[in-house]
């Protein structure tokens, strides 16, 4: 059995070798700890900066058991780890964060909705559709437009279908493979915001400031933060944010998305239980950045200040846009971060830019 | 030969894997480029962070050739290369930076001084002495009480040795072993200051704020940042950072130590040719650090701000203060920096802190 906090010199595993286990590699070493990337690329943007690789499928038996093996603490750079899988780790004795309660929510979006509502995180109306008999009767429930999505596996806008008639469900439902499935309510949001939060072993809790998000072919585009939101709108966010964490006893950072309503309510979108995207700005922004608030964390440190230090806007960088490394090097204001991938096909995300400017 | 700027996905190699390494290739990473490191350490501080090792020797030519092959760029974290392996990477076509000049001048205090006395940077009175007659004839001329140092190989107060006597010489050149030295005044200093500068490839120069350093037993102890300076003082520091990069056509980080006067007057101590332990408060004081600074300026695009954004007092942890590590991780103002070293050997440096309070 592991025992935390985790000295300095310990050993990170992590599932994924993307730029997010880059990035969480990087802030692990900045505390003295090594880390193990298990992804099926051999030298994969992770595990080129990382103490060791284990070049598997994310679900072999075998890789996962050396993962196990070789690590004090094994997480996560994207939430679609069969669930079985991280069973498996856990049975081997392996402390994984955050846990598979977590997983198993997140990944299944009418499971997660459905834990959202209990513990009281408004979401927009939904229903599980397992048959186009069944999403007919969920239209004539839910209403159009309505937006059918994949229970599972689902990212960056794949596998979602709008639905605008109610005669629409047998071509909706063949555009998503028969696949199991839920019909979501259209939100009729302002603003999609997100929180950052994470928890440590011991029950502590920090939200960094709400960011506000411009997705653009359901591809994160922009991130500004800290938001401009009432007093009220921070505070309900971040009781959203803590009482997720809470519900799932999670350990680690996740990503909130929020709609926010024209009367300032606000709902969740979805959740991810790991770094995110819209956190990026962290790392220019603030003393502590999401990757090391992680780390810390899972390796049950006391978690980091989330105050701003500064005003940011994130600019992914897709595809071919990271062939102007040379002009944003240029730039005074402009903080590069590039994830060492090879080839810029189009809509890959390649880098991001923090863009700074003085609070106030 | 190589082209630049520097692409990212390029390939940096440093010599040297000791913490410098690491928290430079941790700062390449960032801006996607990889990272070899030749040590003769398997699985080093820096190696354990980036994506290939050479383990050799420094000096090693058949090392050195293998690095030289996998490198668009070679760098160092440490001056004492010996100068005829430099030369070799130059004649196998490596584009070098640092270049062997400042590396020569760097290594031989006699070199050193004489360089800066006639670029115009003004140091303590000295002599060079390679026998106990000619320290005796220094002596005579520089007077007590000085400092007897090796030309050469003198880190961390190591090989250098106080003289209070004229009659001490016979014992002082035999406690250095009897190696080229030289003697040097003692400055009659209030305080120690630094500045860390950087020069591009295209001649462009950027210094950060000065910071105001205390030494114990020839290490440093402690670094405070930006420090409290005249306008005067920060631009003669300013000036002759200016003329030494100049003066060496230097492409990289440098590290100025100065003596300040009760006058006012700087005195330069030395220079160190890469990045340097004084300039560690910028990690979390700067938007660019000395490390990112450093691989811009080697990878020859346009140099990062230097504006401090915060007060910053660094403080080294030696030995077994990096078992502190608990304690220092649960201080909201204090950010932790430790080098992934095994053993805290008494005096090691294992690691450093960022301690930060709002400019003003």
């Amino acid at each position: 059995m592991t025992s935390f906090p985790l000295p300095p010199g310990s050993t990170i595993g992590v599932l994924g070798g993307g730029q997010l286990g880059r990035m969480l590699s990087l802030a692990a070493a900045r505390l003295g700890f090594d880390v193990v990337i298990l992804d099926p690329e051999k030298d994969s943007p992770a595990g080129r900066v990382s103490a060791h690789q284990i070049v598997t499928r994310y679900d072999d038996p075998a890789g996962l058991k050396t993962l196990g093996a070789a690590s004090d603490v094994i997480t996560f750079e994207f939430e679609n780890v069969p669930a079985d899988r991280v069973a498996q780790l856990v049975e081997l004795g392996c402390a994984v964060a955050p846990g598979p309660r977590a997983l198993a929510v997140a990944q299944d979006r009418a499971e997660e909705k459905t834990f959202l509502n209990a513990i009281g995180a408004p979401t927009v109306a939904f229903a599980a559709v397992d048959s186009e008999e069944s999403l007919v009767a969920a239209l004539a429930q839910i209403g159009v437009p309505s937006l059918l999505k994949t229970r599972r596996d689902g990212y960056d806008g794949k596998g979602q279908h709008w639905i605008e008639h109610l005669n629409e469900a047998r071509g909706a439902w063949a555009a998503l493979g028969g696949r199991p499935a839920i019909l979501e309510a259209a939100a009729d949001f302002v603003r999609e915001l997100s929180v950052i939060a994470a928890r440590g072993r011991d029950g502590e809790i920090a939200c960094y400031p709400l960011s506000e998000n411009h997705h653009e072919g359901g591809v994160l585009r922009r991130t500004v933060a800290p938001a401009r939101v009432t007093e009220t709108v921070r505070d309900h966010a971040e009781a959203i944010a803590a009482k997720i964490l809470t519900g799932l006893d999670y350990v680690g950072v996740i990503g909130v998305e929020l709609f926010e309503l024209a009367d300032g309510r606000l709902l969740v979108n979805e959740i991810a239980p790991r770094v995110h995207n819209t956190g990026h700005w962290t790392q220019d922004g603030c003393e502590v950045d999401q990757f090391e608030q992680h780390i810390r964390a899972i390796a049950g440190w006391p978690l980091g200040p989330t105050d701003p230090l500064a005003h940011v806007e994130m600019l992914n960088l897709l595809g071919e846009e990271a062939h102007e490394w040379r002009k944003l090097a240029g730039e005074p204001e402009t903080r590069l971060h590039l994830y060492g991938k090879g080839e810029a096909r189009p809509g890959r995300k390649m880098g991001h830019v923090n863009r700074l400017t003085k609070l106030g």
